[in-house]
């Protein structure tokens, strides 16, 4: 295969890294983005995809920021390889009763899970389409099909992304793009939810949390789909998880 | 009855100003509410109630604008009557190719489509809360429940703004506030489509075109629902037209 | 109004007799049919809507079985007046563990929830197409829109019902016929409910349970939709109901 | 891997043949079901199997028979190896206006695709709840979502096997079994498209039809998932097809 990159936009959890890494795996050089703030970790993640023997570059990035992404893919195209991947991988859960909630909380909430989404979107469509391919993959939740008590600002966030998803892969399927939009049903094993949810995390033992690794496995299955039958949707949940 | 406001954020349309006119018949004190330039329209609007026997009064507004809004509310509640019945109106239909959207079109839709709305339902969930009683009703589209090519933007408000009526039912149904979303699925009988789909204009001659009174004619019957049989979420359509 | 008929097929509970004697009021010949052994309840319904005012017309029949339907339409349409509404009411909620659902049951709710719909529908199609107009209304459970453990018979027939009531509106709106679904997410205040499920009635003090005249009243909503702006579908809960 | 048997009901097209070849390929026993008088197809479908090396077994057998289809589980359980996976792939797609839907047509259509998908489903339950494991995929299509015209009888049906397999996901999922639906939105390359749509036909030189081991190669996936992270339903669809 020709040199060909794989952006992960939010590659600071466990499933953001897990992805990089299993497309790191397949040769791509893998571009790795998370707010600056965090670039240590992002550092130690590109190590230990370099040293598993793959390619991988760290940026600090703020993706809410319309220039750092714009000038993102830009560099990456420049410098490293031509994007045939590009994975929009950024959540902001928050719960708050209607009355509590912030202006300035259900902004940001959308800036993150869903504006930082259509900047990635629309630049990956712009180095895609003179190409008349590529994949665009974007990381959806059971609040992107479902709104919920106190989840005014996160699901309206997340239903945008969905709409986002649906709409260029309408746009861009015929232009040789495959986009597809994976709906997160469950509790992912994470430091986050060891921490917060201990009665939860004890599920792990029984395989009733995600596990990042697995998840990361249908990113690229959806990525290595022939075009003739291309997925747009699908769900992910552990076994013992209640369906959203 | 005793008196109560009827709040229309979005009476610039005729499906607003119906809306208005259909509530003020029943005795509610309206308010309506648009962008201040369009003052002298509104103005008319509210002309039109009173000779016709009703109470309106009319308000330029930035609904957008989070000061605005909340001084609007404390407003109606403090000098005209409590809020019976808030009804959010205002869309922002946009289309454009994924590469010419650009980041401050895709986001002033969400802020006049969703954002908005936000605003009018926590604010409306503030008063309305306390006296466990009251009526949101939020203006969807076909956007609503599908992306479409060049809809990202649209779609993606949309969307939320369905998330955000489905969070606030779950969450304040239990509270005693009705709250429904109405999913306009066709053209609407409107000088901008009379001028800009000539067209399609002809077919309001076969009743193809949604009528605003008709379509005020369902809000009214949201409102006058018991609360043993609450709708959330309906559609609306001209007989002739395809289903989204 | 010429005078018209409006058919109720599964008129033996307390919704379908709500909605007989909804339409009756508006001067409608109101046909009421369930299954003959039932008959007499029927007459005593029939008898209600007369000293009401009303008109009424009480039919044993078997809706599963093709040769007494069509009869049944026929008779109507010949003895007492045309069809301007027919409503679909019957319902077969059952619930058992996938292997002791036998086939026998499984075909049996398909039967009564979804082929007799088709029956219904059909008719109903045949007389109305003719005279371009007239409503068709389906009862629509939250099974209708999702599967449940247990539930594989009950939603399986609902949603083929579902997909009836979708595919007649996309076949029979352009052709002036109105065909709406109404889901009624809820328990209905009902005998059955009353002395199976004590604990949730009591929630009928507290409007908690669905009152079978608030529902008739948006069956009659819909019939009288302008046809500028019809609903094909619309949900129904009480206030406090947790939504599907 | 201890043997294993892998079921496909409704072996008879493209689509269940690549199933079976590709499940075949992993080492599964593969038993593969279509009506008894198409035995010598699926007799020479077995025979390409095993000359690649698999290993298949050919039954004929009315899927809509209660009888037939016990009597297949019991003897693959008995006589060839524990059913691992299974299948349920048959369609009966028909397009009538609802006034020449023949209730004998409208039945049958039920029959074929949602009843034998409930007796396949069961029996496979049946086999694989003792053993805490196992995997049952279905085949949908475009009609399993949404209604059309002249639609009634095959989107009922393909409604109620998507209510079977989401009813049977949320009761066998924490049991360990994994319950899956695969909606085929768009035309495979078959014999039938090939003589009946020769125009639709030449897409399949762009890659604008469905191929059969692409499907297949989903259906293996989907399998193949670990069960911290399982699929419930995914779509599939030719990179050119307008989205459902």
């Amino acid at each position: 295969m020709t040199k060909q990159s794989c952006l992960v936009v939010g590659a600071g959890d466990a499933t953001g890294g897990a992805i990089a890494k299993r497309f790191a795996r397949e040769g791509f050089e893998t571009c790795i983005v998370r707010r600056a703030r965090h670039i240590d970790q992002l550092n130690g993640l590109a190590e230990e995809i370099r040293s598993a023997g793959g390619s991988a570059h760290a940026f600090g990035a703020d993706a809410r920021d319309e220039e750092e992404i714009v000038n993102l893919f830009a560099r990456i195209e420049k410098d490293i390889a031509p994007l045939g991947v590009v994975v929009f991988n950024i959540g902001g859960n928050v719960n708050f009763p209607i009355q509590e909630m912030t202006s300035r909380v259900y902004r940001k909430v959308w800036e993150m899970s869903c504006f930082a989404g259509f900047l990635t979107g629309r630049e990956a469509a712009k180095v895609m389409i003179p190409r008349g391919k590529g994949t665009i993959l974007f990381t959806g939740a059971t609040a992107s099909i479902r709104g919920g008590a106190g989840y005014s600002a996160f699901a309206g966030a997340k239903h945008g992304l969905r709409a986002l998803a649906q709409s260029l892969a309408r746009e861009l399927g015929p232009q040789g793009i495959h986009v597809a939009h994976v709906i997160i049903d469950g509790a992912i094993d994470t430091q986050f939810v060891k921490e917060r949810f201990p009665e939860r995390y004890k599920l792990r033992e029984q395989d009733g949390l995600l596990q990042p690794d697995d998840i990361a496995e249908n990113y690229w299955n959806l990525h290595a789909q022939n075009r003739t039958a291309w997925t747009h949707e699908m769900d992910l949940r552990p076994w013992m998880e209640k369906m959203a």
